[in-house]
């Protein structure tokens, strides 16, 4: 019998980070939770960031993740917007790095190719086809959505990471 | 007799984020310590990042800050770097954050101009600039030298600040 492993799927960002919960059992995927952390812009930017590490490590707390994937991403807009993005992925990398989860990044288009069956898919198709993956599956935003997206690609490429390490083995043998 | 204030500077980087503790008394400035936080290139990023969260919070413990400034700055060069700085910025805001320490955050030309007497001086500059202002300032690193500037700069900045509120308080009798 395959072990259950369940996953936190995070996708960052300053003003709203994505979150998402999900059993993975061999091929199986079950939806466990998803929300959003979301700061208060009129506060000063380091009370925004420990309102996301609170956030974060409530949601491990309550969810007691095995592993995390986070996306691998920057915005290409302008420096301070990009500045911004890695402050919220400082932080959603931290929290559940101080947890000593194993955590996969990845990229969005291999998140968007994992999920849709295409590199360039867009929001409404990532929500859709993360319903179609798991019929259970809510979410009260894009964010979150996308961090169940990011959740299902750290599925299916941690067993993959997984088997090419146990061919390996064999063939060692 | 004026209070004595403990300021914590902080240069951020993924690498080596520099640190430097300044005690201030009205406009008299004494050398407390200072220091660079190094993580590990080797590791993972998350990992990293935890290297830099535990290296500050040690430094916070063992020095007991009343406050903290920290540089506001972005690398123009590529998106990649400037992500980067970030993650390691969103560090060095949230561990200060944590601990509830009220942060300054200064541009890089104000902290010249406010430790050199001009907007563009050179690492050279500053750190001869520390030592004629702090004579026994010591620093291993050029990232500790600016982490005491900053520390300077929000030292004079946040007087500056509470005078204006005096000011202001007096205007308003």
């Amino acid at each position: 019998m395959n072990p259950t492993i369940r996953i936190l799927g995070i996708d960052p960002g300053l003003r709203n980070t994505g979150w998402g919960v999900i059993d993975v059992t061999g091929t199986n995927l079950k939806f466990v939770a998803s929300g959003t952390v979301h700061s208060t812009q009129a506060l000063a930017l380091a009370e925004r960031l420990v309102e996301l590490h609170d956030g974060l490590t409530r949601v491990i707390e309550d969810y007691v993740p095995d592993e995390a994937a986070v996306e691998q991403t920057f915005v290409n807009k302008d420096a301070g917007a990009t500045l911004k993005l890695g402050q919220a992925r400082g932080i959603a990398l931290l929290v559940p790095g101080l947890k000593r989860l194993p955590i996969g990044e990845y990229l969005p288009n291999l998140i968007k190719k994992t999920v849709v069956g295409a590199g360039h898919g867009d929001k409404k198709q990532i929500r859709m086809m993360v319903k179609v993956l798991m019929p259970k599956a809510t979410f009260n935003s894009d964010d979150a959505a996308d961090a169940l997206a990011i959740a299902v690609c750290h599925a299916h490429h941690r067993g993959a990471a997984a088997a090419a390490a146990r061919v390996a083995a064999r063939i060692g043998q």
